[in-house]
C-alpha cells in the first residue's frame, strides 16, 4: 500500500489558496474567468510542468496533466474544479485537483507501473458565474455554440468577453469535448459541504449519485385584511396557507419519500408584508430532492395536492410554476463499490450517501463510469471563509483515490 | 320618531369627497394637514356657518360646529375625523362628521327642544401621519409639548412645520383641551372597517370597547445550511420553526383567548432568503389583540412558551421584543345599551361587538361616558378606494346616533 505525502500536498493547498485570497474577510475569490482564476490556472501549469509531467489548457480552459499518453489508450482521469464562488474557502475544487497531483507525484515516485494513462483535469467555471459546471460540460460534449454565444454573469459580462481578456477565444469551447472511448474512468475527490460525515465521525463517503432537483414558485393568494377588524374565521390567510403546507413536509416525506430526500423552502415573500394586516398573498419556493426520479414525481405530486387542499381550507387560490426539473444522475455502482473496498482496506470508515450538491461528475456519468468521492466537511461549512477539512481526512480521501485509480489505471 | 333627510346627507358626503380626489386612482387623499385636508376643513367651516350653525376651529386644527352654549351646561359631543390615509375612501371618518350635521340639521329643522348642547367635532390627523389621533388628544387633554415639538412623518416633515404653512401654531395645540365637565356624552358613527356586520348581514354595531393591541418583533435563529447537503433532521430551519408557532395560533386562541381575540403574523423575513438554502435566521411579527388585558396577558405568555419549546425542538435561538402594548379601552356600558335599545326601537339588527381598529372615541372615553356606532363596511374594505357602505346602512346609523344623541341632550 502506498503513501502519499501530506506535508507536499498541504504545500501545494497552501500555496493555491494564497491566489485569489482577501484579507479583509480571509475568502477566496477565485470566481470563474477572474484575474484570480486565471493566475491560478497558469500557477497550476507551471507547477505540474516543473515536476515534469505533460500539461496543457485547452478551449474552455480546463488545464490537464498527466502521466501517459491518451490517445494510445483510454486514460483513468481524476480532477475538479479550480475556480470558487466569491469568498468561498480553500477545499472546494482544489482538493480533488491537488490531491490529483499527489496521486501522480506518489505514482512517479514509486515508479508504480500503469496499464492505463492517468490524468488529472483542473475544470474550468464550475461554481455558476455563467451558469456553472462549464469546463467538464465542454469536456463530455453537453455545450452547443448558441448557449456559448449567449452566457453572461449577474452585472451582464459575456463568457465571450471575459474568455477574450485572457487571450481565450470562445470558438475553441467546443473543441474541448473528449471521445468517450479517450476514457476508461472518471474519479472526483470533493468535500462533502454538508454535515452527515462529520455528525457521524465517518471519514470517506462513496457517492452513490447526484440527487435530482425541482424548484417550485408557489402563489398563495388570499385577501389582505386589517389585522385587528378581521376575525379569525372571515379570513384568507395566505401565511396561514404556507404555514399547514410547511407543517405537511415531515408526513410527505414519511409517506412518499426516503432517507435521501430534502423539501425546503427557503424563500418567501408575504404581501402587503404589514404587521398589522392579514397577508393577502405568499408567494415561497419549494426545492425538493432525492436519488429517485419516481420518488421525486410522487414528492411534487404530494406537494400539489397538499397545497391545493390547503388553499382550499383557508380559501386561497394556488398557482405554481416549475422553475426546473433536473433528474437524478447516478455514479457508476461499480465504481463506489470500489471506493468502499479501498477505504475498507484501509481501515477508513465509509459511508454510501448521495450528493445533494452539484458536482462535475455528474457530467463524467453521461461519458464513462464516474465515481465521487467525499472526506468531512467540519461542521457541514462550505462556500464560506471558514470551509475546513481536517488534514488527516484529507490523507484519507487521498489515499482512497490513489488507490481508486490504480486500480482502475492497473 | 324623527327622519333625516338621506338625500341631503348624500348630498354632502359627496361633497366632502371631491375634497382630495385622486381621478387616477379614485382614492382620496387628505392625509392630515395637507392642503386637501385643510380644504376640507375650511369647506365645512363655510357649510355649517352657511346653515346657521355656530363653528370654529380649534388651535389643533379640529372643526367645532353646534347647537346651544356648552361654556353653560355640559354639551353631548359626536363626531369623528376629517383626514383620510391616503388613496382612502369617502366614509372612513367623514361619515361620523357629516352624519353629525345631519342630526343637528334634523334637531333643527323639528324644532327639537334640547336640555343640553349639542356639538359637532371634525378631528384633526386621525389617521397617523404624525402618530394619530392628535385631534382627539389635544381635546382629552392627552399630550404634551415635548411630543408635540418632535412629532414628524416619515418624510420628515414636522408637525409644527406641516401646521405653519396653514397659520396654525404648535403652540396653541395644548388649549384645545376640554375640561372634563364640559361633555356630558360622546358618540362617534364609524363604518366598521371589518367584514363582521356585513358578512352576517347585521345593520348596527354596538361597540363594547376598543381592543387592546400588542406587537412583537420576533427573532428565530437556526443556522444556514446549503439545501441539498443538509439532511432534514439535522437542520436548525428558523423557517420550520416559524411554520410550527403559525400551527399553535389556533391551539392558544382556543385555550387561553376569546372570540375577540385576533393572532397576526403579517411581515416575515427570511435570511439568507434564498430558494436552496436552509434558512438561518427568521425574524416575523406577532399582532394579538383582545378586549381583555388579562387575556392579552395570557395570550402573550402562551406564545412566549410556544415559541421556546419550538425553539428547542429545532435548536433554534429565540428572542422578542415587545415593540408596544396597548391596554383595551372599554366604552361607556351605559351608552351601549342605550345603542343597543335605539336601533331595536327603529327594528334595525344590532350586534355587540369589539372594535379591532383605533378610533377617536378610545380618547373620549377617558374623559366622559363615550359610545361608538358601527355600519357595515361592504365585503369589510377601508382604507381603500372601493371602500364602501351602502346607504340605507348610512341612513340607518344616522337614526341610531340622532335617537342616541337625543337621549343623552334631553
Amino acid at each position: 500500500m502506498l503513501t502519499i505525502n501530506l506535508e507536499r500536498l498541504k504545500e501545494s493547498i497552501r500555496a493555491l489558496s494564497k491566489i485569489g485570497y482577501n484579507e479583509a474577510d480571509h475568502g477566496v475569490y477565485r470566481w470563474g474567468f477572474t484575474d484570480a482564476d486565471m493566475e491560478a490556472r497558469h500557477w497550476l501549469l507551471d507547477q505540474v510542468k516543473s515536476e515534469g509531467f505533460k500539461a496543457h489548457m485547452d478551449g474552455a480552459g480546463n488545464v490537464f496533466f498527466g502521466i501517459g499518453d491518451y490517445h494510445k489508450k483510454p486514460a483513468v482521469l481524476t480532477g475538479s474544479h479550480l475556480d470558487t464562488v466569491p469568498a468561498g474557502g480553500i477545499f472546494d475544487g482544489a482538493l480533488g485537483v491537488l490531491a490529483g497531483l499527489e496521486v501522480l507525484r506518489t505514482i512517479k515516485a514509486n515508479d508504480v507501473p500503469l496499464n492505463h494513462p492517468v490524468w488529472v483535469v483542473a475544470t474550468a467555471e464550475e461554481e455558476g458565474r455563467f451558469g456553472g459546471m462549464m469546463g467538464s460540460q465542454a469536456i463530455t460534449g453537453s455545450l452547443n455554440m448558441d448557449w456559448l454565444m449567449s452566457a453572461h454573469d449577474a452585472d451582464d459580462v459575456y463568457l465571450k468577453d471575459a474568455m477574450a481578456v485572457h487571450g481565450l477565444d470562445v470558438m475553441n469551447v467546443l473543441d474541448a469535448a473528449w471521445p468517450p472511448e479517450r476514457l476508461k474512468a472518471f474519479y472526483e475527490l470533493h468535500i462533502e459541504q454538508g454535515p452527515v460525515l462529520f455528525n457521524e465521525d465517518i471519514c470517506i463517503g462513496a457517492v452513490e449519485g447526484i440527487s435530482g432537483v425541482f424548484k417550485w414558485i408557489v402563489h398563495l393568494k388570499g385577501k389582505a385584511d386589517h389585522a385587528g377588524t378581521a376575525p379569525m374565521n372571515m379570513r384568507s390567510d395566505a401565511f396561514m396557507g404556507l404555514a399547514d403546507f410547511a407543517h405537511e413536509i415531515e408526513r410527505i416525506i414519511a409517506e412518499d419519500g426516503t432517507d435521501k430526500t430534502r423539501i425546503t423552502v427557503g424563500k418567501v415573500d408575504l404581501k402587503p408584508g404589514s404587521p398589522h394586516t392579514v397577508p393577502g398573498e405568499a408567494v415561497f419556493t419549494i426545492v425538493g430532492r432525492d436519488m429517485s426520479s419516481e420518488v421525486m414525481k410522487e414528492l411534487a405530486d404530494s406537494c400539489r395536492k397538499a397545497l391545493s387542499a390547503i388553499a382550499r381550507k383557508h380559501r386561497l387560490m394556488f398557482e405554481y410554476e416549475q422553475v426546473s426539473w433536473l433528474d437524478p444522475q447516478a455514479c457508476s455502482n461499480r465504481l463506489t463499490q470500489i471506493i468502499e473496498n479501498k477505504a475498507k482496506a484501509r481501515n477508513l470508515s465509509c459511508l454510501r450517501m448521495p450528493s445533494g450538491a452539484g458536482h462535475d461528475t455528474q457530467f463524467f456519468a453521461n461519458l464513462t463510469e464516474a465515481g465521487l468521492i467525499f472526506i468531512p466537511s467540519v461542521n457541514g461549512v462550505s462556500h464560506a471563509p471558514d470551509e475546513w477539512s481536517r488534514w488527516h481526512d484529507v490523507e484519507a480521501g487521498t489515499h482512497v483515490l490513489l488507490d481508486c485509480i490504480l486500480e482502475s489505471a492497473s
